[in-house]
């Protein structure tokens, strides 16, 4: 129908659609108002085969990740539809069994049925194997999450350390000096990064850091047997890894008859629905997912786009949401900053 | 290459896959030893230009949902997933403007130019075009919410009643009488559906409910002041229909020095992170989210499969999680119940 409106043949319809460069301009120019006109879509299975790209990012939706991921994953997912959308693709969600190769064969047998284009990767770690099946066949993708990632991969990630940094300017800023920090166990790229984080912005205010170091399983009662040692010790703040764990500190003080906020400053980080619901109202460090979706989106087109094109990598900053439990100054606070 | 291993035309093969009622018995079985032998998958765009089929099922990802779904729909969307991709379908995750026509272009466009075979549709309403542009069009769906669905329509959904209907025979098997409900202002089918299962558990106690219905937006501290009068008036327990309410109801305890679990009885509803992060645990309501997931993509694919079958709806129970916060005997029971 558009070759028969614009009067030129159908071959020269599918170059003005897939290879644009090989037309005279004003041919194109016919073309593309005859399209315009028609509102003429190309129907995409008929594209796929001819171009074998189906138009499709897939993003496996894992049930581990949602510990950390899970009550704000709407905001990541949602901007990442919309992202793809604008640029003509789809998100193609799938499950498949985390690790191992069941989880690569699933992979594999996405590329073989659906040509699916390119992969978002979440929650990868070292000794993922799904970086090394997608290198090797040459497809697209980008992790969200730096620690499994190369020098020579795309990835976007949220600069932890710099939410437990901004932290602990703000409490010290507030005349807190013994400010520890509430972690995971070691050994998770995000969780030392946090933890980097608070360490260096201490000694950067040239606070003491010996002692004040506490770690639990991301679990409200672990992280309450965690800090109750640190408040008879005279810690008067802490920052926390997760949610989850600041809420546990709000848990052992109140065993101990101290009111987050106003005996002892709590943050936690992820910003979660919980972090509102609280008494008082938790300050915590917001993830900006929207954007971090987004990123994902513009980075993979920009590589199926150019692949051989630099790998590039964003690093988006956190933003610390003060509310009640870290917003007054130290009630015992001493007489000379630094004693 | 499947043709010529199991010495039939290509046009059995296709027969074989698509049509396999057309062949003998034996042949088809041939054939079959022959796909198997040699791994053969149809490719998905070629099939879909032949049977006018994608094997893809729309899901639009709406943020405005997320204040009820957001913390708990990670277990729905896995559950999706991992069902249709048990059935060879894949779930085309996509983003429109809510509401009104640019919604629905957004439906239009995803079958004209995706295929898609099938939607699953969650937060439907009164006025909601996208139901009657899928009829119109033929295009199977199922809708997660019964509120606006007709009766000839698939619908999967939780039965909220049964949930607040479950709490109140808890509470009042320990002794409550005075069982409030803090429920959100008429008129969602959701949020009327919960006060009723309250109400009718409390006939069924031969309870009065008078007095004893107060409503708030879904805030934690519009629920406060919605519920500090009710105490004074010798309230014990609060039903609420959300996890958010209910936190709303433990700061107005709080607030007015009583005890949450020890002092009057809460029971929210969800289940969400937040439930588990209070002190005391706040005992909730909880949607059978993984199942609802599966019950969708049953529905649809019968529907797919026989597009005439009578309509069917799957009404799933919720559970009552009861924790602390609901947890004892009332402090101030009568001495004679019914008092």
């Amino acid at each position: 129908m558009v070759a028969q409106h614009s009067g030129v043949s159908p071959q020269t319809v599918s170059n003005a659609l897939n290879s644009p460069d090989l037309l005279a301009p004003e041919t194109l120019e016919r073309v593309r108002r005859s399209i315009e006109k028609l509102d003429y879509r190309p129907h995409q299975a008929a594209r796929s085969l001819r171009t074998k790209s189906s138009r499709l990012i897939g993003f496996e939706i894992q049930l581990t990740a949602f510990g950390v991921f899970g009550p704000v994953m709407a905001n990541f997912l949602h901007a990442l539809s919309e992202s793809a959308n604008e640029a003509g693709y789809g998100i193609l969600l799938f499950a498949a069994p985390a690790g191992g190769e069941e989880e690569t064969d699933r992979y594999a047998e996405l590329l073989r049925e659906r040509s699916v284009d390119a992969f978002i990767l979440t929650n990868t770690y070292r000794g993922d194997r799904r970086p090394g099946l997608l290198r090797k066949r040459g497809i697209p993708f980008v992790a969200f999450g730096r620690w499994s990632a190369r020098d020579m991969e795309d990835w976007v990630d949220v600069d932890g350390a710099h939410g437990t940094a901004a932290a602990v300017d703000h409490l010290a800023g507030l005349g807190h000096r013994k400010i520890a920090f509430l972690g995971w166990p070691r050994g998770s790229g995000v969780g030392d990064d946090r933890e980097r984080g608070w360490r260096e912005a201490m000694l950067r205010h040239q606070l003491s850091v010996r002692g004040l170091r506490v770690s639990a399983t991301d679990d409200v009662d672990a992280a309450r047997k965690a800090v109750e040692g640190l408040f008879p010790a005279g810690v008067t703040a802490v920052v926390a890894a997760s949610d989850a764990l600041a809420l546990g500190c709000y848990r052992a003080l109140r065993d101990s008859s101290r009111m987050p906020g106003r005996d002892v400053a709590v943050v936690g980080f992820d910003d979660s629905a919980a972090a509102r619901l609280h008494s008082p109202d938790l300050s915590s460090v917001r993830q900006p997912l929207r954007e971090a979706g987004r990123s994902c989106v513009q980075l993979l087109l920009a590589r199926i786009n150019e692949p051989l094109r630099e790998p590039e990598q964003i690093l988006l900053r956190p933003e610390l949401i003060v509310r009640k439990s870290a917003a007054s100054v130290i009630a015992n606070r001493p007489a000379r900053p630094g004693i």
